[in-house]
């Protein structure tokens, strides 16, 4: 048999130890916080790019799919599962060299397996004064596989695609290819200038199955002089379509370099507590007044706008001056935080002891250092709150530590329509997302973030609960339906979950039949992730 | 014969008068600053995106290769020329609708003929409170163009392609591809977002041959409450390395977000005059006592640094105070140029009458107003003046108005390595080109831009008079010996003319590999553009 033959050549390339089918690892491997988990044969464990290449012409000469992973933490997207059963996972995690670092030109060149609280404490034990922008899934999880989603972060580099310069990708055919200007010998210019000369095609990797990066190079940005977070609410729902047509023009001009995250009440809940399932008497969704109360407690409104703003001392100070102008005539409160703030706030907090108010204060300065860290890109799993809500046996005792939702069997899969930067398209997706979710008996999470200067992605959160298969079966007709209302109102997703691989060619599309043409050239037998943004799709 | 076969068919598609082969035309769309211009078999001017997929059906049916032209002024990288004799050029200068404006989310949709002054013009007479980004080469040039050659201009705005979202495409098959969300049935976020889902194609029709676009949306700069010119000089050149490396940090944290422009005194002198011939008593390259003179009647120093500040009044005087102590300890002078102080020169300027100091004041009245202007997105032609300095005639009577070099017989050939932003490599670069240029007696002219936050990007200029033979020979070899200069010291450029095309690979190579093997993919035939940037070269 093909795949039998296939793994004893990849076990005398790698050793048995970086060969693995026994069941529990495929069974690990399958972990999903997804309703449509996959099962892989196999699973490689390769760690140089010369292994990698070796690895993919044993798989061609046997024509066994592939399925390259950074660390598997595609959360709420599919987490580690291929397309379809039966790939053979190329788990790069053991490739986690940084191979480069410049303080000078401010960039780094990494492989799959550098995580997020890796580079982060590698910049801090240098010394290097650089941060990384941080996402929100905390610290094991990979930088290369997040770019190459094209996810997005928090910094000023939060478009983390756009920060991306020279790519080393081995192709199906088992060819290294360098990106840039990286296949000039002896170029010098590789790192500080992505698209070489002729055509650019970085972006022919992102998102697709046309090869495994094997390194990149990722600029990451110099230390401000100042930073300051700030907080910024409203009451009521409809109060926050003017907030963002006023903060639209901030982020335009630059005084907005960061990626704001708009968050409505129940992701800023769900932060910090789970489904209170007891008082809702088992109520779903989350009962109205119950909702009011919690809100109370959190001392929010009905959305909540964080964003950092960097610079030196005098930029920090303009910028806070526009945004408060920018914002007078909107309904908004309004609130900073620096070092300063924080530090007293802890004090405060520690004087008044185990009373509420101190408590709330002590969590608060807790929320708020969080976000300062992840601004300056020191990760923090905190964020993954929103993944354990449903869950049975709540938060783990060592959440936020390493918070893994797959592992945990949290339910959860994300919605990411990318809308146009205004208050009314924001309104507009809320109205056609919140009945859905209701009538499906789930609590609508949702965060607008504005990942450039033009756009909001929206990210909506099904959290339920993996261990009720009624609920298991709502959650996925209320994807659907979800999937469904965003692709017919035109807020096209920037990614999906695999379950929607097979839904995104709509029939007869230019594009798809273009991707497939290239996929032809590159791939000719399909090895590479097959189902993967190819319009081809997974089996139904 | 095929090719008056194809006529034929072009002709009944087009009408007489859109099919174009007298001999006239030939030689109009031949003519090239270059020393290497190529003949056309034949020009069409298609009008729409059906008529260029008409038309590329037709060129598929009787295998006759297009070479597509936006407007055809690629001066000093091959003008309107395709890579090889008897190509079919596609003028798609009559496509020149302005398709889609908006102020809110700050776009244009644009055809391939809209040109920068187009553009200009439409913005200020519908009162839209945007600027383009302008390049120094005048009204008459097509933004797409420049945006598929990956150009790049001046403002914040200047890395041209990175504010692309969405194109349509024609390609070989004569199928139309819509890129990013462009292809999914009532997309509403298509130019708000370019990636779209699935793999991120728009770089693949960059510096390339694999279709031809017929639109794109472009980002626009929304306007600043405030803007400020700054010029910056010193006065020796190896003053210029600090004054770099003081810029990086502003250029890297958003206190610099223009692409400043560093020119040596050349550069400058040659923007107010042509090459002395007189006094120089012939003398080639420019005698260095004559260059002193005249760098000191144009009241510069060896090097010059241009840029803009844009934002509230306020933010731009942070940033003023950030440049004045990021200079201090340069030997740099510095100057902030606003409105209010060129009124004022202008004034003084008038009342001087016509003595020396006055016309000096004025004609530095009139550039401080054209640098100006062009940070608002105003074109100008005066930046061209370099392709004149050794034109025998001198400039037209009716510079800059619609200045086209091409056509006005300007010998000049760019070169334009990458370097990592360092004063460092900017003297090692210009250590290498300077005895290049003075061993075949040319004068260097050369721009160093910050294109983006980590690289120059280096436009070296070889003015020659293409009227004496033996100085377009020698013009050729000096080419020559620098871009082998460049390639080995591995500053490899980011664009190139076609007498180059041939020299990108350099063996081996599978960049190269993989373009032909997309090519082959989208375009079997080889039917458009075939030599540009494929790897593939020209005949020799």
């Amino acid at each position: 048999m093909a795949a039998a033959e296939a793994l004893r050549a990849w076990r005398s390339l790698l050793g048995d130890e970086r060969v693995l089918d026994d069941a529990a690892t495929l069974h690990r491997y399958a972990a999903s916080t997804s309703s449509c988990s996959t099962r892989p044969l196999a699973v490689l464990r390769p760690r140089s790019t010369p292994e990698v290449q070796e690895l993919v012409r044993i798989a061609a000469a046997h024509g066994t799919p592939l399925y390259p992973i950074s660390t598997g933490r595609n959360w709420g997207y599919g987490d580690a599962c291929a397309p379809s059963d039966g790939q053979v996972i190329v788990d790069l995690g053991g490739m986690n060299r940084i191979l480069e670092a410049s303080a000078e030109l401010a960039y780094v060149v990494i492989e799959p397996g550098v995580t997020q609280g890796q580079l982060s404490a590698y910049l801090r034990e240098h010394g290097l004064p650089m941060w990384m922008d941080s996402t929100g899934a905390g610290p094991d999880t990979s930088l290369m596989g997040n770019i190459l989603e094209r996810g997005f972060g928090h910094s000023p580099y939060g478009n983390r695609f756009a920060n991306v310069a020279g790519m080393r990708i081995v192709l199906a055919s088992g060819e290294v290819l360098d990106t840039g200007f990286g296949h000039f010998p002896g170029a010098v210019n590789q790192r500080v200038f992505p698209y070489g000369i002729g055509p650019y095609l970085d972006g022919l990797f992102t998102q697709s199955s046309f090869g495994i990066v094997t390194s990149l190079g990722l600029w990451l940005m110099p230390k401000t002089e100042a930073l300051n977070h700030f907080l910024c609410g409203v009451a009521e729902h409809e109060d926050i379509a003017p907030v963002v047509d006023a903060l639209r023009p901030l982020r335009m001009d630059g005084t907005l370099r960061s990626i704001l995250h708009i968050g409505n009440d129940m992701r800023v809940i769900s932060g910090g507590a789970v489904y209170p399932r007891d008082k809702a008497g088992g109520a779903l969704p989350l009962p109205q007044a119950l909702r009011r109360e919690m809100r109370a407690a959190a001392g929010i409104g009905a959305w909540t706008v964080s964003g950092a703003l960097y610079g030196s001392k005098a930029q920090v100070a303009a910028a806070r001056a526009a945004l408060r102008k920018a914002l007078r005539p909107t309904r908004a409160s309004l609130r900073f935080l620096d070092e300063g703030k924080l530090d007293l706030a802890g004090r405060v907090g520690k004087l008044l002891g185990n009373t509420t108010a101190g408590r709330k204060l002590r969590a608060n300065v807790q929320l708020g250092r969080s976000l300062f860290e992840m601004n300056r890109g020191v990760p923090n799993g905190r964020f993954l709150a929103g993944a354990y809500w449903r869950r049975r046996a709540g938060l783990p005792p060592d959440f936020p530590e390493h918070a893994n939702p797959a592992q945990d069997n949290c339910g959860m899969l994300w919605v990411s329509p990318i809308l146009p930067m205004r208050g009314d398209d924001l309104l507009r997706l809320h109205r056609l997302a919140e009945p859905i979710f209701h009538k499906h008996g789930f609590d609508l999470f949702v965060t607008f973030s504005m990942i450039n200067e033009r756009a909001l992605g929206g990210v909506l959160t099904v959290a339920y609960d993996k261990e009720d298969a009624e609920e298991v079966e709502r959650a996925r007709a209320c994807y659907s339906e979800l999937f469904e209302a965003i692709m017919q109102a035109g807020y096209i997703p920037y990614r999906v979950g695999l379950q929607s691989m097979a839904r995104l060619d709509r029939g007869g599309d230019s594009y798809w039949q273009t991707v497939a043409r290239l996929k032809a050239a590159l791939d000719p037998q399909g090895l590479i992730a097959p189902g993967r943004y190819d319009g081809r799709g997974i089996k139904a």
